[in-house]
């Protein structure tokens, strides 16, 4: 048996980063927590446990802590109540997800959709940034067509771009303008891409990766 | 032997609008020319002549004379010097025309894709109203991809839906944002999905038209 391992693998550029924020900020000797699971890998969020980095999802309870915020970013509302309430925060949202909650925000006076799973914390993040003619719509999904002046799409940086170019393709009927954030990450293409070639030489194909974890969801 | 008409057929409104803008201005006495053939239909621009509106091409020719701006549009520069010029002009632009000139304009600044014909009159005028970064794609050619930060696309109004559909997919990769000017018309749709639908039920079909007609060229 001949075992070969895909060209792109292992951890993305966003989830290095922020176990390493975490880490340094642990190494400080404050009392740090991470709001939410950091990744989605359990063996690393119980590695950080072990070190004494705890993952809490209980603002309340981690008033003044030191708090790392999780790569899929958090909800604008519970930043602001963190802030508020004089927490420390280390901001290791990856820094493509940040770019993604920053067009969001910069478009939030027009209709925007955004393309992803509704109940992921990404999406859930991202939709905390938009403004009232926001809506998240599922990959495949179709989309309740309207005559859109302005139209504004982004999408969950882990979404495959076939299903992005989908959703374009339909809406674009409807629209005078168009405006599409590509916010899909380039190391999430080149792991798909990686992964459809291997399988396409393999007898059996095997995705190691967290349940949770959209990255390799979309690679099944 | 059955014949069937079309569901849309017959003069759209742009046409409309300039033959009834270049015989109101005639009307009124004045000498009138226009600049280049009023619209793609010999027949119209014939009894146009006989009416005594007369196709000029050369602008030095027509100095202080009344002009009547064609359907497709002019160069920015020529209408300036038209102006220069002292003419007067009755601008039948269509306005759908002029909206995709008043597009490419705005964005000037950034890098520009017009999907058309590029010897067409339209795409010719709306090409003067780019800046340096401007571009023509004709239908079905493969782009020269690059790393655009943002790009912009606008389309010739009589081009089928399905050729930009498949032009956006094609760039959306290689962006990190798109925006898309649908400027195709919505008669030159109808006109398209009309004739699909009636070719389906025909043994034979005819397409009458103005053989330089983008329109007519596009239902073939």
């Amino acid at each position: 048996m001949q075992v070969f391992l895909a060209e792109h693998s292992g951890f993305c550029f966003g989830v290095r980063r922020a176990v390493k924020m975490a880490l340094a900020a642990h190494n400080s000797n404050d009392d740090v927590c991470t709001y939410g699971e950091l990744i989605h890998n359990p063996q690393i969020v119980q590695k950080l446990e072990e070190e004494g980095i705890s993952v809490c999802k209980d603002i309340e309870h981690i008033k003044g802590k030191k708090v790392v915020i999780r790569s899929h970013g958090i909800a604008r509302e519970d930043l602001e109540l963190l802030q508020t309430a004089g927490n420390k925060i280390i901001d290791a949202t990856c820094p493509y997800v940040k770019r993604a909650q920053e067009l969001v925000s910069s478009v939030k006076d027009l209709p925007l959709l955004i393309m992803g799973d509704p109940d992921h914390p990404e999406v859930q993040a991202l939709l905390s940034y938009g403004g009232k003619q926001t809506k998240i719509i599922q990959p495949g999904e179709k989309p309740e067509f309207q005559n859109w002046e302005t139209l504004c799409i982004v999408s969950q940086t882990t979404q495959k771009l076939s299903n992005l170019q989908e959703l374009v393709a339909q809406v674009l009927p409807h629209t005078l303008e168009l405006r599409v954030f590509n916010t899909i990450c380039n190391a999430t293409t080149q792991r798909q891409e990686a992964a459809l070639q291997l399988a396409k030489n393999s007898d059996l194909m095997i995705v190691i990766g967290g349940k949770h974890s959209a990255n390799t969801r979309v690679l099944q």
